[in-house]
């Protein structure tokens, strides 16, 4: 009997009876996982947070394992062999293509990382070994589902929805890490809670407080984990960082960093593999090198990250007036700070429930199916909602500063 | 009221309430350990375990904290807030001077992190300054309690010994990171069986059962964490990269590395600031490069630990006769593997509870003082013991190979 | 130094330091409580809902000490040793006139426990000489804050709020025994968001989500665990029970029961000691005694608690029609079931956030004050409701009897 | 499908999926564990310590489950579902025959509780009904399985032995009531370290040291917990209230008592209904109407346990010498105190592991066997010890008192 058993702090155990997912979990695409955080820079404002997306992927495999042993006992569904090793190869490699501090290069570079994780699944000669020894078309089957193609639309939800076995995991495991008690709720009787209906995932009507605890428990993870304001601004250093590098280089600039790195910043991907070599000690080095550039403002933001001196954030009620903005950038200047690379604007988006296109479906025992916002008023106040936050350096904030008054009355203004 | 509180996973919440201690915190130097692992390799054979020293630092600070809290509440010490303030600062920076998967380092190298802890904090101008403020002698004073010297025989002792706040910590922490229940006990209680009289710390009588299971949660890390065999397997592969990447440059070879781990290999570390810019994003990337090297022993070893292809591990009873080794050395190099760097025996030691020199003294309600063995029958079974382990390339191990069955023969022949 | 420290399964260790608290927990009339349980019949429900009043009462002491200790440190207040010790006998003594399934007496004779608790205070000897102790207007005092008389406000809402140290140690300790995770919220975050100002306790206005979290862990905890249909019906039984024992004694029988039931069923409780008396072994013991009672219908009941037959809830959506509650009865009678005993109708509240009188109140860094419900779209939505449910035995559901069909067709037409 | 889910604090969720086992928890003989607390008079030291057998025997349930499935998917046995089911119905009904406060009673009385448990199971005709629809010789072989008679030697390791499924859930439950870590170890490992060989179970060599961890678990559940000097000074209590009592009506005079108590009392227990209706809130309930019974010394011994003034506890290394122990007495009844039912000497054993009989065989991958004390310094250290301990009123301990002093002198002689 093939049997591989992991110690994990969130499901106490993770069991691996497949050889050909263990297979998977043996790839070099999935081991580089290990260097990528699952949080990316929250370690700054919860020093528990460095747990890796390997972790993460075993536990969606590992949640998805036991939905399908529910599934199967209580509904007859799944039974096909290939559709089993399907959803469960798709929640472990799910996140393949992540990259360091992954949302950051998304939006330095607008690539997603979705784009990454097909193109992995389909180009990496590693994994594709292992994938191709079940069949010719498994590999593309996998990206269909992560794409969502609708061929199998139970496990494309398990894997991707508002209830899935990514965010089980993710929100369990970060609130371990971290050590808050927001992100809880029950595993167990929630993964209960899921019925098979004619080729559909729906959750039991009895079953409803159960869900609106998992969605509330979302709901403070990000207000006070996924967005706080330290974070965030952490995240607008990362990215400054590398917009800061690639106009450098767009200038004809030479700037020592690793060669992943400059191909990634450039644009020069045609081979999946010089991505696989990206990883966070890759660009942890990069900021190294960058704090030894002879350019100041490259040296000044990558020093800011690695001794973690961050962006302070303004978090602001309703948008900032453009004409704000841009006496804020005018002073910005005049105290020595380039309005580019120090004074950034985020509107931060928290998801709530969302009921266009996507939402959960109820299911009682008639037969009757409702979504989920229309049976629970709770559940209806989750709308999706934006905030937006300005980030600037504290000096600019300083009062010993005789510009930073000026500052302050702009930033402070929208109150 | 100066106050900062900080979210852990450990000890819920780490308060400080004395400007000095933050700003220690935010010293460049300290930020480091956020890029050193508490458990170096260790994440390769628990998936969890990627928490940093920064967070053991600063939960061996807040052990210290409760600690100082009881002892003056119950025993009127300490009551010299420079003494305080010390303790709090030697355990808040006893580790600073870790490098990335330090014991490999230390082994290759010759060289106690101890030294570069005190090192750094005498020499970092940054870190200097930060101690200074307190007065001339406080960053001595600091290196004296660490060294030991006996001018604060109880909060050296509170430091560095078979119960200090590094361990209460770091057992806590390191079964917390990995999921496992072997290292808990129950601090609060631990703490409260503390007790000063006449300059030294004490463990109340009474409490006996209570370091017992303190000291055997501490005997259970060890056999099933610190010394798992796969995580031994795998600093041994650091250091054959280590030494290779040494004998490379030894003999002249030109070999692209970041500069401050040539520094370090080359023994070129006049200046402390080379020594702190090296974490573990640095000694990655530079197994990322070696990953690339032409020399095909350090290329092959760099990918081993880069894709988690680690030597296989053979435990063994009883020391290996020379003979023996030697003809794996042979056998090795027939089967193309250098055995300097491909054949590796390592002998564990398990630390037991050491009576010699520093044994934990039981004081009882009356004044009379025993050491804990005279009190513990379980606790005299906790002697040091030694255990020897073989490593080797799997392939070595492998059936398919001719020669694997000599392999076989020698290797568990201790048997 | 006189120091007692009790393990605890939610706050680790609580501390006395104060002989004067200690000595009101060894009073009978406080260690009575032990053979209270916390949750009434929900052990019935949650196997593991065997928690005392006993443990519950330390906990909120003990809570109550860390608030204090917060707001000593960070608000200045309170720092008259007397309003502490009223603070912290309070929390311990605010539900000693609990008496055995509280809930059900107070139904069934229309008497609160918070009088009991009162009068406990104010008549029993054995309390009132340790109270008396400090002074003659103690134990008075102790009751007015109890009412909420208003000369201590702060004390008063942190004994009996909507935030207050009851709640906050019942969730968690509710939520530890029977294991779910609903009731979970951040406690010492929590206690650090109160501040004191100007004789009055507010939340700090960053704190939001704090507070969010743990009046959402109370909701959840409402609707999974204290109005578990289960649990409900339970109540109800107990309250059919005992109202047949008053029935029948108000018909001249002469029932066997232990003399501290009789006493509280005739009313005839002049003296508190004879509620004293009562508890939970008391009241199980006269179930014990009414399943050998010559009378069917409170043998029966009797029975059915003792060997956990229980009604079946049936949940309404809506009231229940005059007529069908009436037909409903008819039917019970024709199946052989007494409709006063066996018929009942509970409604049931979900408290939510009450915005009304009592508001919990936000503060920010300038000082300006708001309602909770003002800031949080979320709590908007927590307005109190109300569910109706019907409760019959589960054999005139049975479809095996020939009027079974009737009743369901009723029972269940409201939805 | 047939299927019940329980919530449990320990294991989660316990399920029942076989209608014969659910059917056995229903029975009103076993529903009456849920009036008989798992750790007797422990809830007078820990105040957590309220959880019913009814929970545990539901655990041990749950863990011999969990078991099976391990076995049956390594070893392919049991794979006969009558001996599923026996395993199983063991597991859950091995503690039915506990009483009140069960080891107090047996002492008194010189019944073992498992004459009892086999007696219900033979004797209740409701249980029996169940059994019976299994087989004729179900109930019997139920027996035998707990008598240990060797038809089953596999199921009754699991069910009675030094690694049995009662220990593995009660020394997690117990730790988790308490709140205490000491009887914590790694379940899910442990359960995968049995394997199944040729009709016998064995722990697999590989896992030494998870036996080690669950076995020195036990060792300091009973130092710290369940030998409890508090603990057991109160079992010494109401061992000597029942004395009294039995003393009280072999004098001829009426006490009175509920029933089953009285029956108990007096070896009158043809049948074991009477038996059945004794749990905790009858002994309880006894104890309020001695503590109203004319006799000084049942009254007085009764109001002391109900209002917890417990005796003081003397641990003794040693014997007692008789002559002491005679002094002893002359004084006490000097004081005022019958020493019959005040002055009482227990000898406490601490059970360690027991090499002799039933010790645990290690099994190593090639079938070699050995018993764990051979290979584990550590548990040899386990063996079984005594502990003297007396037990006095504190009144009798008190310097206020002209005669303490000589008692003291005695009490404190053996250290």
């Amino acid at each position: 009997m093939f049997e591989k058993v992991l110690k994990d702090p969130v499901h106490d155990e993770i069991l691996f009876d497949d050889p050909l997912l263990w297979a998977l979990v043996n790839v070099p695409a999935f081991q580089r996982l290990r260097r990528i955080r699952q949080l990316g820079t929250s370690f700054l404002t919860f020093h528990g947070a460095e747990h890796s997306r390997f972790a993460h992927s075993l536990g969606a495999y590992e949640t998805m394992r036991r939905v399908l042993y529910h599934l199967q006992r209580e509904c007859g569904w799944p039974t096909d062999p290939r559709e089993i090793r399907l959803a469960l190869a798709a929640a472990l490699l799910h996140d393949i293509g992540h990259g360091p501090f992954s949302h950051t290069f998304e939006s330095v570079l607008g690539v997603q990382h979705e784009e990454w994780t097909h193109r992995i699944i389909l180009e990496d000669p590693a994994l594709r070994s292992v994938l191709d020894a079940v069949d010719d078309e498994f590999a593309l089957d996998l990206v269909r589902v992560l794409r969502r193609e609708s061929r199998y639309p139970a496990v494309e939800s398990l894997i991707s929805s508002q209830l899935d076995v990514d965010r089980m995991d993710y929100m369990l495991r970060d609130a371990e890490a971290t050590g808050v008690s927001y992100g809880l709720f029950e595993l167990a009787r929630l993964i209960r809670s899921l019925t098979y209906w004619d080729g559909r995932i729906y959750v039991k009507r009895q079953n409803l407080h159960t869900v609106e605890q998992y969605l509330l428990a979302r709901y403070f993870m990000y207000v006070q984990v996924y967005l706080h304001p330290v974070t965030v601004g952490s995240d607008v250093l990362v990215e400054n960082i590398l917009v800061r590098a690639k106009d450098l280089i767009a200038q004809g600039e030479r700037i020592a960093m690793p060669e992943p790195l400059r191909r990634v910043l450039q644009d020069d991907m045609e081979d999946v593999s010089w991505y696989i070599r990206l990883d966070e000690s890759v660009l942890l080095y990069a900021f190294h090198t960058f704090a030894e550039n002879p350019d100041p403002i490259l040296r000044d933001l990558a020093e800011r990250f690695l001794h973690r001196r961050l962006f302070a954030p303004v978090v602001r009620q309703g948008s900032t007036p453009v004409d704000d903005l841009a006496l804020l950038r005018t002073t910005a200047k005049a105290m020595g700070f380039h309005p580019d690379y120090y004074v950034s604007l985020r509107a931060c988006k928290i998801p709530g429930y969302d009921v266009i296109g996507q939402g959960l479906l109820l299911r009682d025992a008639n037969g009757r199916v409702e979504d989920l916002s229309q049976a629970s008023k709770l559940i209806r106040t989750l709308v999706p909602s934006r905030e937006e936050r300005l980030f600037l350096p504290k000096e600019m904030l300083d009062p010993a500063h005789p510009l930073s008054a000026r500052v302050r009355s702009i930033a402070y203004s929208a109150f």
